[in-house]
């Protein structure tokens, strides 16, 4: 049976390009500085993205909280989006690692008011002090939703305001400017750090880079250290990462096509799915009872994830054929007969 | 000009049986635990709460925080009612201390839905699983709201049927108890740990204890010298303590009978008050640039605090004169005239 | 049975003109700043050490530790002389509480080498990178050596060219002070933060101060929130501890003399002493099977401290009567016997 | 010129088999368990070692720092050998991560006295209490020297005795292993966790394994994800893995009798080398003025590392060819004539 797997885009294979060039990969010692493939890569990401610099770490949850612990003194807190990956899906990494808080606002479609943003930081001494606004873009949990330009551009203004750096968890960012029509570099501008994944729609089977300004970089080339993110000839996993950024992009919009198909049958079986919501690859369903749902779905051959009693969430992605849309829209029918 | 101040009950001064208390109390080297009077004040405060043992220490803040640190693993979860005073006024120190992350739910009145603490539970390793729940009595940011038994009971049972501790922040313990009729070891009954304050409506100038089994306590000590909470001869404080806790629940009926006369005299100044939620001894009203009002009052004679942007708090106390109440009213009518 | 207690000079009373001086505290909530005896105290201690400003805490943890919260960013190392309080004798705290880690260097009467110290220092991002020097005078677990004024700023300018900050833990700077026949504040001179207690050799029953530049006295408060360190009418302690500074230090001279009574007479009794290092109120002697030895003195009416295996400290201090150190050694010389 | 790179033996390269194998490996999404060679390699690593189970990271600071958060309560303390790579070289890890702090014990040749082990677990409440003991075998700054069986023995001894667990850091274990002539589960019985690197002479170009009872792999697996270490499709590496941890150690009998060559012929050189720590694949020499020297040798092709003031470090590795000792000796006698 030909298995449907719509858990999410990490799960794509490396393509046997990738793996030509993880064979084939120049590298060195990167705790040195010496893998030239690593190098390369950094390079490169800083380019496409407008940014000083770019380091390479294992995950995306390191990039993302190595760029927490740059920003944050201890004991201050963070705002982010409600349904933020920092805070959902980053297991308590912000408390043990920066000792940071999280300060949630509310955020439709994974965008926060910036009149919220801006009531949100916190100056008397009695709180904890705000040391960073954080965005998600796309934003997961929010339904792969996609922050528009002027939003980002006005909370970044309420961040300058307050004297106050503002990170980018782009870990699903080409989903975005493609979503948009707009080149990455105009989605990264105007944030102090931005996070990307090459693991996840772009292919690559392991990686993340923190882009950076130069002035952080021994900083946080030392957290990664501290984290144990230091890695050896990471020139193998950074070779496919070349190509996951440079061809990655391309499959994106046909990503995008098919989650938009999947929402329109799953409506037309009369689930409840918010169209509005459906913006990249993902397409999120309110489902009583999801879990043994998703169970009876995994039986059928459709593998999605429960996110929470009463709602599955279906991820599209390179690795999935033409047919595999059609086919899981006829298993989900199969399941609701079965509920 | 007679200054009445509604800022906090955190503001009351020792009574002159408590200074005479302090300059005769009997005192020893606390850290070695020869301490006569903080071994009585502990074990009369284990006694009232129903508790085997009780650990004094200088601030509300260090016996929460304490109790977070032994029910917390690092990276664990709490769950507490939204604006939760371990959240919102112990600024970072979950994070910092315990390395815990808080899962925050829906609160009216400051009372979760035994369910939504149910559903809040982590168990997938994806995320931050939960270690503890936490309940705030009276509730500071709802209104100093009073949490109902039965309620109390329903999340206790949820965190049973979990397996997981709990938790209360019994800061203001004895106003609720007094608001509701009964002794304050009913109340403490269920919980795991119950911190409570003596230096607010009860009167001490300086004091909290932490209620546990006697399994915990060895480790409480071993974390309250870590934070730097051991006193030598802190038999000084201890023996205000003692007072408190035997004198100071009789003053708590008048400081919540001159709240309910505040709130009522502010509705007559038409200032949104919800006089359902004038449970104690606090009262919340919304008032538009509420930092701004709590300047102009304060030029009056009358100190309040703003929480938020639109809104002020005002705490009754047993240091206000009867007279206090009409004159504070008389006084934030001027203020708003002023307006 | 006339109890000699002399496992520390923590374990000194408050004076009845302390007790007076409590009862009668002007106070006020500390936490809004409005204490005006803990203010004159601040002030007096910033003005007698030479500093811009103070903040009194419960302990000397406390203001250690805060302290090193204020230096240290996440994951840097200290510099310290090898049995340094801040490592032995506080609990985990630079870990738990500043993310930091220790770099201990050699030195004997608790005077380390400048270019020891020097040479400590990394640079190397591979290791954890030195954030700052910490020295402690009077040094505990040296003898109660004084650091000579030399070496000090010896020390001090190996900090300056390196750009660090340096510490002093002053616990017992006013002892350091009486027996180098100088003033306080020249001791104090060159550091960045000095903490000194009230609550030993000076008499107060609870009570330390920070002091420090202006500029970080905003974030020192911060972090003594975060700890638990905030108290309300904390005049009632400043009131005792207003007079150990200005009164305290007057019975040092005699607390000194009493130890070096103690040392000849151990030495009498062939007790391996280091004459050397018995420098203000402390006698360090070598004694096999410590423990066993320290339980029979307190059998006898002597208590002092079995600091390891093999060494008994005794702490003079100014609740000892005349006749107590005659008395002591006459116990001793039983205990020897029985051994 | 040929480079002959003797700064560490994680300068090696994926040989061609293991190029091969990663662009064939079968691989999953580990972060849910799929990847099919990661299981592999964590099933064959476990039963190579003799434990229950194992888990893949990228890098031996992060498996040694999930040991130490895996068994650490905050502010306790772990006991390890003066020098060990989890204080030296893992910058602030132990801090910031776990809470924990060191009690470094003297140890010639990398090997404690067990009763100096005994005398330093610390029971006493006032102090951090010993949460762990640590050894490291090979030792690496002792001079990759091996760990006696009869000393491991006796130092699992005591802590079992004091009740406590005991983590090997066996980054370099195959290395202890072949210079003992016995097999590597021979020398990781007795230990409650150890963790392996098979990026060092094993040669792989990323990764490191923990090896732990089966009841610490949900908690470990937490960890891994909390600092950021949960990697995709990690089968690629894995599948170099595999093959370093079959083939690998097979090579390192040759590095072990080049670095004796080395030492002797550092010897001639009047180089100052204990001839007795030349136990596995490094060389430790003393040479004033080290990083001059380094640079020195740099500049006429010979690369190691400056460890200190006074001490280079020359290490051995597959990637070596035969000629590269005596022209690395060759170009130290000319570097030595420059002085």
């Amino acid at each position: 049976m030909r298995v449907v797997d719509l858990r999410s885009d990490t799960v794509t294979q490396p393509t046997p390009a990738m793996r030509k060039a993880m064979a084939e990969a120049e590298v060195g010692d990167d705790v040195y500085g010496e893998d030239p493939t690593v190098n390369r890569l950094e390079a490169l990401a800083a380019e496409m993205l407008g940014f000083e610099t770019a380091l390479f770490m294992p995950s995306g949850t390191m990039t993302n909280q190595v760029a927490l612990m740059l920003h944050l003194k201890r004991g201050q807190e963070v705002i982010a989006p409600e349904g933020a990956h920092i805070y959902e899906y980053e297991p308590g990494s912000l408390a043990v690692l920066a000792g940071g808080t999280i300060r949630l606002v509310e955020a439709p479609y994974g965008v926060p008011d910036p009149e919220a943003v801006r009531w949100a930081i916190h100056t008397s001494a009695h709180q904890a002090p705000t040391g960073l606004i954080a965005l998600e873009n796309t934003h997961n949990t929010a339904g792969g939703t996609v922050v528009p330009l002027e939003a980002q551009r006005a909370i970044q203004q309420v961040a300058r305001e307050a004297g106050l750096p503002i990170h980018l968890d782009g870990a699903r960012l080409f989903n975005a400017a493609v979503a948009q029509g707009r080149p990455p570099s105009e989605l990264a501008r105007g944030f102090t750090t931005v996070s990307i994944c090459l693991s996840k729609g772009l292919g690559a089977p392991v990686g993340s880079l923190l882009l950076m300004p130069q002035a952080l970089r021994a900083e946080a080339w030392r957290y990664r250290k501290l984290l144990g993110g230091g890695m050896r000839q990471a020139g193998v996993l950074a070779a496919a990462g070349l190509l996951a950024l440079t061809e990655g992009p391309k499959h994106l919009p046909r990503d995008h096509q098919m989650a938009r198909a999947l929402a329109e049958g799953l409506l037309r079986l009369n689930l409840e799915v918010d169209l509005q919501a459906v913006q990249t690859n993902m397409v999120y369903a309110r489902v009583p009872q999801a879990p043994a749902f998703v169970q009876r779905l995994r039986e059928l051959g459709v593998l999605a994830n429960a996110m929470g009693p009463g709602r599955v969430r279906f991820v599209t992605h390179r690795d999935l054929l033409d047919e595999d849309i059609p086919l899981a829209l006829e298993r989900v029918e199969q399941a609701l007969q079965l509920a």
